[in-house]
C-alpha cells in the first residue's frame, strides 16, 4: 500500500499533510475520494479544487493556500501527475515466456525475459529483445527486430523487416510495414511498385491504435526517438519524422514527407507528399499542408464553423472571391480617378 | 418459407395482394425478382416503382395506387424496411459454447449460452453474458464485462476494464480501451500519462470497423445507450457521448469532448478537445468544430468544391480577405465623406 | 544472381554498360551502391544523378548523356522501375498448404496450391483459389470466394459473402463486408437495417491497411477491376467504384456513391452519399465533394495554409463574406448612380 509520504518522495515533491495517509489511486478533483490523489494543472479547475475530497492534490506551490486537503507541491504539476500515473497502472502485467498457443519460427530469437502472448506469430529470424511484451494475436514478420522493453499491444501487425528501438509502445491493430501506395500507370492499368524498404522506429516511440506506417519504396520509413503518434494516423512510404514530434489522431502524411523535430500536428491534418516541415512547427487541427514550411511557428487553414444557413450564404461567396476582389479593385480605381 | 401474409403480420402493416405468395428475400426496386420484397421511402425512386417486378413493395398508403405489384402499406416505410431486413439476415449464426482453439482464462466467467469463436482470447476475470457472441480472433481484456446479447465481430480488441451493456455490436478491428493520447512535456521529451480509466458503453451501442475508443485518463470514456458509430472514427480519452447520438465515418473527437443526446455528426467531422455540444445538434460533413455549441441546430464549415483552376484563384483571395475587407471599409468611408 | 544484362533483357530496355555486372537490389540515386540499380523519372533529381554510385540508372534516353554510370534507357523509366522492383521483392514467400494451427471449415474448398497461414480461420463453404495466400490471423467468412493468385496479408477480416477476383491484394487489418451504417429512426432510438448484400472486388484490386469496405444493404458494394485503394479509407455500403480508379489514404466515401473509371482521389477527400462522379475525374487532397460531377477534370475545395495569426484574421472575414459582397454591391450601385 502506497502512502502519501512515499508518493511525495517518489515524485520528489513537497508534501503538506499526513505522510502516513494510504493512497489507492488517482482521480479527478471532482470525483476523488479520501484515498485518491488528484492534480491541478490549469487554473480553470480552481473552483473544483475548493470542493475536492481527494486525499491530496498535486499543484503549484502558489496554489497550495487554496487547497482544502493535503497538497503535493510541484513546479510542474502536469509532469508530476504523469509520473504519479505510472504508480497506479491498472493494466495486467504480462508474464515472461512464450504462450504455448503462440507460433514462433524455429530460427526466431526470443529473449528469455520477453513475453509472447497467446496466439501470437513470430516470423523467421525475428529478434525479440529483453523484457519485450508481444500481445495476443500479434504478428511479427520475418527479420523484425524489437528492442528491449518495447510492447506490442494485442493484434499489432508488423510486416517483414520492421525495426523498433527500445521502450516503444504500439497499440492494437496498428500496421507497420504494409506496402507504400506506389503504382506506375501502365497501358492496361496501374503497375505495382514493389516496396523494398522497411520501417525503422527509434527509442521510446509510441504508435496509436489502427495507425498505419507504410514501408519505404527503396529505403526505410523512419520515426526518430521519442516520436508519439495517436490513433488512425496514416504515415505513407518514405516519410521521415524527427525526434519528439507529436502527431494527433486522424492525420495523414502523404509519401516522402519530411517533418522536423519537436513539431506538433493536431488532429485531422493532411500533408501533401514530398514537402518538408522544419523543426518546431505547430499545425492546427484539420489544416491542409500543401507546401514546405521553413520557419518555426504555427500554421492553419480552414474556415470557421457557423450555423449552416449562414455558412451556405458565405460559402457561395467563396466561389466568387476572385471576382469580388476584382470588383473592389475596379471601384478603387474609378474612385481614385 | 416466409409468405407475404406472414411478413405483413410480422411488420404490422396492411397487405394488398396475395398473402400466400412465397418471399425469399429483399432487393431494390430495380433488381427485385418475383419472390423478393422491395421498399419505397423516397419519392425520387417513384420511376423505379412503376417498373418493379418485386413480389411486393413496402410504401406509404398514398403511394399504393402507383404500385404495379402487391403493396405493404406502412406509415413509415423506412422503419418497416428496417424491421423486414431482420427477417432475411444472411450472416451465419454462431453456435453456443467455447471453440476448442480459444484461449479462455481460468477465472473468466462465460455464460453457457454465449459463443466464443475460434482463436479468441478471453482475459482474467472477464465476464461474458448470456447469448453473447465473441467472434474469431477477438481479444477481451482482463476484467471486461460484456452484457447479454452483445456481439463482437471477428478481431475486435478490448483492452482491460472495458464494459459493454446489453445488445451492443462491435465490428471487426475496432479497438476499445487503448491508451488515451496523454503525454506531459518533460525535459528529455514526452512523458507518458498512464491512462487509468476504462471505457463504458451503454445498451444497444453499435461501433464500426476500425473505430478506436480510447480509455479515459482517470475516469471512463462513455458512450450512452443507443449511440451508433460508423467506421474509422476516433473517440479520444474522456469523451462522453449522449444517448442515441450518431457519428458517421472518419470523424475524430479530441479528448474530453462532451456531446449531447440525439446529435448527428456527418462524416469527416473533427471536434477539438474540451468542448461541449448540446443535445439535438447536427454537424454537416467535414466540419471543424472549434468551440462549444449551446443551441440545437445545424452547423457547418468548409468551402464549396469547384474546378481546380477556379478554386485556386479564389483560394488565393481567401488569404487576402482581411485586407479586402479593410479596402472595402476604406472605400465606404471615403464614399460617405 | 541477376546481372545487368539479364535485367535489361527482362525489362526490355537498352543497356549502355557492362552486361556482366552483378546486381543485388535497388536504391535511390543518393544511396545506391555499386551493385544496386537506381532510376531517374523526374528532372528534379538530376543533381543526384551526377553523383550517383549506382551500378546503373534507369532513365530516359535523352538523359543518358548525363549519367556517370551504366544506363538502362527506357521510354517510361517510372514504369520500368515498377517492373524492376518485382525482381527484388524482399517479402518471404508463403508455402503452399494449410498451416496446422489454422481453423478451416470442413466444407471449405482450399486449392492445394493455396497457402493458409498460421491461426487463420476459413469459414463454411468458402472457396480459396489456386495460388492464393491467406496470411496469419486472417478471417475468411462463410461463402467467401477468393480468386486465383490473390493475397490477404496478415489479419485481414472478410465477413461472409465477400468475393475477390484474381490477383487481388488486401493489406493487414482491412475489413471487407462489415455492416453498412444503416439505421432507421424509430420511436425509442435507431433501428438497425440489416445489411443483406455483400462485397465484390474485380481482378487486380489492391486494398490498403485498415481500410474498410462495407457490405451493401441489398446488393453488393463493388470495386471493379484494377481499382487501387490506400490505407485508412472508408468505402460505405452500396458504393460502386469504376475500373482503375485510385483512392489515396484517409478518404471517405459515404453510402451509395458511384465513382467512374480512371478517377484519382487524393488523400483525405470526403464524398457525400448518393452522388455520382463520372470517368476521368481528379479530386485534390481534402476536397469535400457535395454534389455529382458530370465533366472530367480536376476539382478542389478548402483554403490555403498560412501563419495562424494571419489565418485567424482572414477566417473571421469568411463568416462575413456574404455581407462583404452586399456592401460591395451597394457601393457599386451608389457609385454608378
Amino acid at each position: 500500500m502506497l502512502t502519501l509520504g512515499a508518493l511525495a518522495e517518489e515524485l520528489g515533491v513537497t508534501l503538506r499533510g499526513d505522510p502516513g495517509q494510504a493512497i489507492t489511486g488517482m482521480a479527478t478533483l471532482a470525483s476523488a475520494g479520501p484515498q485518491q490523489v488528484s492534480f491541478l494543472a490549469n487554473r480553470r479547475y480552481l473552483p473544483q479544487l475548493r470542493h475536492t475530497r481527494a486525499a491530496a492534490v498535486i499543484l503549484r506551490p502558489d496554489m497550495a493556500a487554496e487547497c482544502p486537503v493535503a497538497s503535493l507541491e510541484a513546479s510542474d504539476p502536469y509532469l508530476a501527475f504523469a509520473r504519479a500515473s505510472a504508480l497506479f497502472i491498472t493494466a495486467p502485467r504480462a508474464e515472461s515466456g512464450v504462450h504455448p498457443s503462440a507460433v514462433v519460427a524455429a530460427d526466431a530469437e526470443v529473449h528469455p525475459t520477453a513475453s509472447i502472448g497467446p496466439l501470437a506469430v513470430i516470423g523467421a529470424r525475428a529478434r525479440i529483445g529483453a523484457g519485450v511484451v508481444i500481445g495476443a494475436h500479434c504478428h511479427v514478420g520475418a527479420r523484425c527486430v524489437i528492442g528491449e522493453g518495447s510492447q506490442l499491444h494485442p493484434a499489432v501487425v508488423l510486416y517483414h523487416d520492421v525495426k523498433l528501438g527500445k521502450r516503444c509502445t504500439v497499440h492494437s491493430q496498428a500496421v507497420l510495414g504494409a506496402d507504400g501506395f506506389g503504382f506506375a500507370p501502365g497501358r492496361g492499368g496501374w503497375e505495382k511498385i514493389h516496396q523494398l524498404g522497411g520501417v525503422t522506429l527509434g527509442d521510446g516511440v509510441e504508435v496509436g491504435a489502427c495507425t498505419t506506417i507504410d514501408r519505404g519504396a527503396l529505403e526505410d520509413t523512419v520515426l526518430e526517438d521519442g516520436v508519439i503518434v495517436d490513433n488512425l494516423v496514416q504515415i505513407a512510404h518514405n516519410c521521415h519524422i524527427g525526434k519528439n514530434t507529436a502527431i494527433a489522431g486522424c492525420t495523414g502524411l502523404a509519401g516522402s514527407t519530411i517533418i522536423g523535430a519537436n513539431c506538433t500536428l493536431a488532429g485531422g491534418v493532411g500533408v501533401v507528399g514530398h514537402v518538408e516541415i522544419c523543426d518546431n512547427v505547430h499545425i492546427t487541427g484539420m489544416t491542409m499542408v500543401t507546401r514546405s514550411i521553413t520557419e518555426p511557428g504555427s500554421y492553419s487553414s480552414g474556415t470557421p464553423m457557423s450555423d449552416t444557413r449562414d455558412w451556405k450564404r458565405n460559402a457561395v461567396r467563396f466561389a466568387q472571391l476572385d471576382r469580388i476582389q476584382k470588383r473592389l479593385a475596379a471601384l478603387e480605381k474609378s474612385h481614385k480617378s
